[in-house]
């Protein structure tokens, strides 16, 4: 079940080891994309071998990148925020370009809520809340009638709406919601990973 | 631990049928009011020895009502709907007053919102939200800006924004939230029980 490619230990010695680090970070990569999709279809109760098994990489892989399941969770919710950074670093992004990619992410990762809920009131995922505070102030043009508060609220407040047993029903309840808001959404759409080794 | 004062099998065959009745309603109704605390402040693993505690009520009897803590949430939310029922059917009732009602229990409710997110579309659960539905569309007054249809969808959205420590916190973001929609809301405010024995 070990992924071949990945480096293993002592047998591995001989290989460059940059070539190593490129393989674990690729590997690392693809348990995050596998772990979104799989959290998202099935639920934060999923099997860690189901991830891994969309991963393409083995078990032991999975063990030695993640210690449990919330060290999993917690990448995924880490690479969202990165994202959304990304997303706000993009020429002519805007308020509503930002929350397009926001909004994709709540309906791709309604599970990684439930967990952040779970969770509580734990010091990281205020650490990546108050990034994205960061990011909607920065975009919220002058005079908006919003605060960057009141669009943190209001994302909870789509979390929230977003339920569905397909990706398009919460797509569609998660637009219903922002419209109720009076809030403008660009094109929901996920930010493309930037390679980690080019 | 068991409750004397209920009825526990062949020894209270000499007392009044309706006597036994009559405990066995109030203890199922203290049951369900100290799940709703119990859960609100330690959530839904809370043991539910400490459910019976706090009714005053043996782990016995507990069980003789709910066969488990699915049952118990159950419970709880068919009374929730009960009351925004009775709060709708009250003298002046308006859909301000009946969504203080549906607040004050989102605020008291989370883990059983939590509940109804993991246990999915089950069908008991869509019949309790077409009740709710059926309370809303009677509310809104003519020619209203929303539809029933948006007024469950922005309940939702209220859910979503409510996390907090405390139901103060929660309450404040609650309210905040239906601000974000201006939407007017009465008091948040539970529904008395209505006496099962009066």
């Amino acid at each position: 079940m070990i992924n071949p490619t990945e480096p293993e230990g002592p047998q591995d010695a001989g290989r460059p080891a940059n070539q190593g680090r490129r393989v674990a970070a690729r590997n690392r990569a693809a348990l995050i994309a596998a772990a979104r999709e799989v959290f998202a279809e099935q639920g934060l109760d999923a099997p860690l071998s189901a991830v891994a098994r969309r991963a393409g990489v083995g078990q032991g892989s999975l063990y030695r990148h993640f210690a449990d399941r919330i060290a999993l969770a917690t990448a995924v919710l880490d690479e969202n925020v990165q994202h959304v950074e990304q997303a706000a670093a993009e020429p002519g992004a805007d308020l509503a370009s930002v929350l397009g990619v926001i909004t994709w992410q709540i309906t791709r990762s309604t599970a990684f809520v439930d967990l952040l809920r779970i969770r509580g009131d734990d010091e990281h995922a205020r650490a990546l809340a108050g990034r994205v505070h960061t990011v909607l102030s920065r975009c919220l043009p002058a005079g908006h009638r919003l605060s960057a508060d009141d669009v943190m609220l209001a994302v909870a407040m789509v979390s929230g709406a977003v339920a569905g047993p397909t990706p398009q029903e919460r797509e569609r309840r998660a637009l219903a919601a922002w419209s109720l808001l009076g809030v403008e959404v660009g094109p929901l759409r996920p930010v493309e990973t930037a390679a980690e080794d080019a």
